[in-house]
């Protein structure tokens, strides 16, 4: 038996969260936007409350997991937010995707309230929230993540601390980055390959096993030769990382040549209404430039 | 006990091929241009050839590694050259990396001579010609392949039929895309982690092992952080394959959008005087336009 924890957000990834925190024996309240999801968590056993302020006012713990720097402000600080009524000593984990510069700031405000902050980004999409199996990347002070562990235990599978507030924003932009030249790789082998008459299902095989294997070639490039453009991570997230990337990198003056040549790819798919494919489908923009689809 | 074997080039990768194709029980007949090298794997059981041409003249499958499309058309085709005095329904198998245009053309005159060629290319680097767990690539007839096959086991665990000659080095110019794409992009992760302020082992080993994952971040990032810049591969190489990507997909109007950048970047190691360093020297170019080093 596990104790009291609170989740606000019942998207793609709260959603099962929600469901491994109940299996794992948490007693859960949620809140979401859009009351319909949170009434379906109530029927699998969940507390559904009104607001995030009624989140924060009922639990130790209250994760957010929702969409963009703004969402997150607002459901933390907003006047219906879970800090409004957070009783001293309480954390609240941030597994949004958001501004590493936004979280500090936040964690400042909740500290002057006698409350903490942990910024716990995920990586490993929603499979990887079904299954239980998220990488968490962990910023903020290691002994309140050691009282938030069995509740990130019950959702990920790997929980590495990386450093201070916002550092773990900060690392799962370095995640975003590979991700973006990863699969970016994989998209123009294709192509090359299939321009030249290879067969690419052999390749792939021949080849992801070595020097030029990733998690991308082997997930996305099968989808990419199915034309399976259904999200595991949608194209329209995808962006709102990599430009949480470009403004961080400007903050910084860090040259990220090839990154922002990829981000300028996927502004071309969102400009094709492709935002809520998912990422693989950078391939349309390649066979677009080459005019030829890759399969 | 296995048959009678050529080989025609006793470099990185040469050499160590040579030992495992004698410790599988192959009698090895061996030529270097630099004749050091061969006398050296007399020592340890080869026959020494003094020509590429005798090496074909005695042997029913002579493989060729040597550095750069001339450099594998001088000894197959050349004055000198293994096809010079080949018998009849004999094997060339070159495991270099070169043109697949020049490949195409080297099968065809080795066919109106009545004999045969695969080409091998191969990936793994020299830790895997030494390990003899080499990725071979092969394009030709599978027949042919079935009869080069004990000699591949012998220096390769992952032996794959990828199509007619030239298809092997088309795959392999496939792999050369991912492996620059991806390696880029953990130097640009890397920089701007640094730049944050980002503990880089930890963020290594929190994103390694997920979506952001690769065979070059879990492999050269540490390298990278240790400034070990000696090569696995070097630069030179990898700029030689790029021109053969670059040359191959300019034929067949293939964009390449972050691959010739990158192939820029490169370029301005090569300027530099990095050509014998190892490819994670690109490191030091990103180095360069941020004014930091990563670590």
């Amino acid at each position: 038996m596990n104790g009291k924890i609170g989740i606000v957000g019942l998207g793609t990834m709260g959603m099962p969260m929600a469901r491994n925190l109940i299996k794992a024996g948490f007693v859960v309240t949620v809140y979401n936007r859009t009351p319909a999801k949170a009434v379906k968590m109530a029927e699998e056993g969940a507390i559904q409350a009104m607001s995030p302020r009624d989140v924060g006012a009922t639990n130790p713990i209250i994760i957010t997991i929702v969409s963009d720097t703004p969402d997150v402000e607002n459901v933390i600080l907003g006047p219906e937010g879970v800090s409004q009524r957070l009783r001293p000593d309480s954390v609240v984990v941030d597994m949004s995707t958001i501004s590493p510069e936004a979280t500090r700031n936040i964690a400042r405000q909740l500290r002057e309230k006698g409350c903490h902050m942990l910024d716990a980004p995920v990586s490993g999409g929603e499979q990887g929230a079904i299954d239980g199996t998220l990488a968490i990347m962990v910023g903020g002070d290691t002994k309140i993540l050691d009282r938030c562990r069995p509740a990130l235990e019950a959702v990920g599978k790997s929980i590495v601390h990386v450093g201070s507030n916002g550092m773990g924003q900060t690392v799962k932009l370095m995640n975003q980055i590979l991700v973006a030249g990863n699969l970016n790789a994989t998209v123009e082998a294709l192509m090359f390959g299939k321009k030249h008459g290879v067969d690419l299902d052999t390749a792939i095989q021949a080849i992801k096993g070595g020097a030029a294997g990733s998690w991308q070639l082997s997930n996305l490039a099968p989808r990419i030769l199915k034309r399976d453009f259904r999200p595991g991570f949608k194209v329209s997230l995808m962006q709102k990382d990599l430009n949480l990337v470009i403004q961080a990198a400007e903050a910084k003056r860090v040259p990220l040549p090839a990154t922002s040549l990829i981000h300028q790819l996927f502004n071309s798919l969102q400009t094709a209404s492709e935002g809520e494919n998912g990422t693989q489908a950078l391939a349309k923009v390649l066979e677009r430039l080459a005019g030829l689809q890759i399969d």
